[in-house]
């Protein structure tokens, strides 16, 4: 990951570290980096959404990840999870361990890193830095309205499904990565500019969250259809997913990997929620003006034996295969 | 770490892995596993308190260890940034990559981690479990009255320096695994005890801010020195040390191994806090109530060319080496 001519440029303390690399103003913080703990005081009447996620080298990227994107991707993919509630970012933390201290790599990852806090309206408020295999672990706070996030458990039977975007490009990169597809030039940056720097959805969990146009949502990290899964389990409903109407699936790459990726490649980030159909034509206006699509791909149904059933165009039911990264499965 | 015999007890799935070992009640939780975030409704007109630490096996614990211990001292040390602010602990979030997924690993650890979770009154209301080298890394959220917080830049000249507790056993207790010295039995076990089951000293914590008796505090995680210089850095002040007021060495092991482990062993998670002499009496009394020998071991002074002075007996100055641990000097 590291050039050689770098070599000399090791920096030599854990403190000047964070000093040099990650202190930056936190107007948002009662106290920044620099003591046992950073000083909070959240806005009175709400409630804190909070997530830690851990990205470890070669589990979720690549050795040679450029490190800028990296501290763009890691910071982003936890405020992921803010956008799936419907939170406004506030504050985050960076625990890390980094095999050595190279000033080059950590100017570059901090600067990916400070550019998604800045887009996205967070202050990096305190931290920890070690050495150890290559792992970065961010917790970030955001803020709602005490009693309105949009949780996994709210999907009723009759409701819409939704997913924002095109799942399955960042998969795809993944695969011309690996060597496993070969896709047309301009498709392939698409793919790797969405498996390299995810967009966090938070400007449409928030106007889901404050218009009340959803009742359940999740970010998709690990695959369209397990993750869809997991609001059906917390729910306890089950769910029709009707092919035909996902995204059309992007010209030029494999049919049949295109729609592996699409229904169960991670590392998208984009949202699926569920929604009454009284809402389908404020979703709609919704969508024009964040300017991002929105696929109405599915219904929720009462619990079923199948939780998940996949139609075709014709209402025919599909076989299934794979739904999803599991860590450990 | 793991015995051959558990072999066939790999658990599957990340998400029942969540479920099965780290999903108990979060009654101080709006919301709590199993979501994209927790949410946590913090307690009008106070601040939080946050930090994250990360623990990497090699690095701050050795390859082996008991997992119960292990789990006991993830949370703990983390829990002793709360306790240098004077926080009250309220959440934990948990976020691990482990090489597989060992069902009696798993059990020993998270009973390690509730067992010092319902200690302190903490709820585990999230987190993430993914593949990679062993590492652990907590963020804990406590409260404290707005404005109240024990800050390491609110050290003034003519303070007097406290520690509490019995700083350096850790680190004899960490020689004694390394085979660099030999100690008593019991005293071995004392250390051993140290250094595995570190007890943050919250309830001192609290005692000190609640009565504002402390001006600056800090746990005494990388050494005593290194620690107190962070107090004297942010508090732009220098600092004497009377080498001889500090606690008495531990009877049986070696003096001078004994005094560098107490001046710069890390791992101890006693404080280290500052206090204006007219408070002696109000520390004393604390002491005893809490059953916790505070020992005044210095004063605050001037800032000074040497930012910090050891001082012996008769008020020689004596030479200083190594202060304590930093992970990437």
């Amino acid at each position: 990951m590291l050039q050689a001519s770098e070599t000399a440029a090791v920096v030599s303390s854990e403190f000047d570290l964070i000093r040099r690399y990650f202190c930056r103003p936190t107007p948002q913080a009662v106290l920044g980096p620099g003591d046992d703990c950073a000083l909070l005081a959240p806005t009175a009447a709400t409630e804190l959404a909070i997530s830690t996620d851990m990205l470890v080298e070669g589990t979720h990227f690549l050795a040679g990840t450029d490190p800028c994107q990296l501290g763009w991707k890691a910071l982003a993919v936890n405020l992921s999870d803010l956008a799936a509630m419907g939170a406004t970012p506030r504050w985050a933390l960076l625990a890390g361990s980094l095999p050595e201290a190279r000033a080059a790599w950590l100017e570059s990852f901090s600067s990916g890193l400070f550019r998604c806090a800045t887009r996205y309206g967070v202050d990096l408020v305190g931290g920890d830095l070690t050495r150890g295999p290559l792992n970065l672990c961010f917790t970030v706070l955001g803020e709602l309205p005490a009693g309105s996030a949009l949780r996994r458990d709210r999907a009723v039977p009759g409701d819409d499904l939704w997913v924002s975007g095109q799942p399955g490009l960042a998969a795809l990169g993944l695969a011309q990565l690996q060597g496993k597809t070969s896709l047309p030039e301009v498709l392939g940056q698409r793919c790797l500019a969405a498996l390299h720097c995810p967009r966090p959805r938070l400007e449409l969990g928030l106007e889901l969250r404050r218009r009340r146009l959803a009742h359940a949502a999740i970010d998709v990290s690990d695959g369209l259809l397990a993750d869809l899964e997991h609001i059906l389990e917390r729910s306890a409903v089950a769910a029709e997913v009707f092919v035909a109407q996902l995204p059309c699936l992007p010209a030029g790459a494999d049919p049949l990997l295109a729609r592996q990726c699409q229904l169960a490649g991670g590392d998208d980030y984009e949202l699926v929620f569920s929604a009454p159909p009284a809402k389908r034509s404020e979703l709609a206006a919704l969508a024009a003006e964040l300017d991002l699509p929105l696929w109405r791909f599915g219904r929720v149904v009462d619990a079923a034996l199948d939780r998940l059933t996949l139609l075709d165009g014709d209402g025919q039911r599909l076989p299934m295969d794979g739904k999803g990264f599991d860590h450990f499965g």
